[in-house]
């Protein structure tokens, strides 16, 4: 829907899993054509964009890949992007270019009734490429996210994990973490809390069995940044049984000067 | 201001510390008289509230109690209520009935220039009596904040501590820690981290000083809760750890079932 709209592509062909998607996707202006078959919706692509859960996108490259003709550009938009690269990259090297995409946009919602075209506007998109892959071939995803909204960051695949742990796949689990705890120890908190704990866990409400798969296609990331936070957590934990007031204004003071840079 | 547009009180009187301040007031149509001097401000008061930080409401306790005339009730809005009421019904034994408050109310703005009549409706307010306290009175204190139009929950100060320390304060500290590890660690997050982050951390921008007071009031409930909140992330790093997906998966769920009962 963004790529029409935004004049990224001339024709989009749309693969679905069910068939009642397939049919609904037939009466939107914006798709040009939709199938349950991978063959026919691939076919004289230029770029293959694989939009799937983390899981399903190795899957789904295995299936692709020897229906692909003429080398084109495939990527995906996996949150999570060494595993992937790396099985991908292999996985296309006989029929197409693979590269790596991660745009930082979504929302609770899921399915097609709730597409929108702006999306990725304002957004943050990460792209991969490898010491292998060709500039030029980078430069034209890097383009098509552009074209979309969003500004982009090159980065390693593993560079891109361990900020994607540090600064969004972690603090979905302490959220996560605080919501859970509070589940057992003060389920009836929604009757006096503030807006404070309703944002503080607000993205807990995610869809568990998704994060699931995010967290364990960067396992290694999470549990070095998880036990970063940890440790961290503990400091203020020390600062307020030793009645260090100093140390303790000093610490949320830190994490005043973080939250700030935000705005 | 909220009191006199509510009709919850028919005289309204000011103490502020700074002559400014008492200018300022002296053209605002909700205040009827404001001043620099204690004693004056009190005069003939039937309630007197006590707005100050945590630290500084016993101590202005204290300078008021030789004031009043007539037994009046005494309430308060500091965000923890064991020290202070247990303090406070010995400093005012003499001279006044004290029933401890505190409205969830709020916002990272302060001053003046920042008020608003509206602040406390379809809020929560904690009113906190001991055994001692005559319910009539305690009826009054729950009057004038639902006047406000707050809905009122009537906790002992000891499990009022409690349920903050668990659904206020701590959130409050793991978000700042969160944020203050970010800070050493993924400095530059505010250039590709969507909204998930900015909510999870939304709280850590609020004042350290004021934050630093309000920890210390409440700092053993707040440790256990933060031990508490610990053990249950260390739950998320095992499941992980140990490659357990449908723990992890239940993890997740706990947290969003917390979450889902909020909105």
């Amino acid at each position: 829907m963004a790529a029409k709209k935004k004049a990224a592509a001339k024709t989009i062909r749309i693969w679905a899993r069910r068939q009642e998607a397939v049919e609904c996707l037939a009466n939107k202006e914006w798709c040009d054509f939709a199938s349950t078959d991978l063959a026919s919706a691939c076919q004289d692509a230029n770029l293959v964009i694989i939009c799937a859960p983390v899981k399903r996108i190795i899957e789904l490259s295995t299936q692709i890949a020897p229906l692909l003709h003429g080398f084109p550009i495939v990527t995906d938009v996996g949150s999570a992007k060494q595993d992937i690269v790396a099985e991908c990259t292999r996985i296309f090297e006989k029929s197409a270019h693979f590269i790596g995409s991660h745009p930082m946009a979504g929302s609770e919602k899921t399915g097609m009734e709730n597409a929108e075209a702006d999306l990725f506007e304002d957004r943050t998109c990460f792209v991969t490429p490898t010491e292998k892959t060709t500039e030029l071939l980078v430069n034209t995803v890097n383009d098509f996210w552009a074209a979309l909204g969003s500004s982009v960051i090159q980065e390693t695949p593993q560079r891109h994990d361990e900020l994607t742990a540090k600064a969004s796949h972690s603090p979905h689990l302490i959220a996560a973490a605080l919501a859970s705890y509070l589940n057992a120890e003060c389920p009836d908190a929604g009757k006096f809390c503030g807006n404070g704990l309703r944002d503080t866990t607000r993205i807990a409400s995610g869809d568990p069995a998704l994060w699931t798969e995010i967290i364990f296609q960067n396992k290694n990331e999470i549990l070095k940044s998880l036990a970063g936070f940890q440790s961290e957590l503990q400091k203020f934990s020390e600062a307020i049984a030793n009645d260090d007031q100093n140390a303790t204004n000093a610490l949320l003071s830190q994490g005043k000067e973080f939250r700030d840079s935000l705005v």
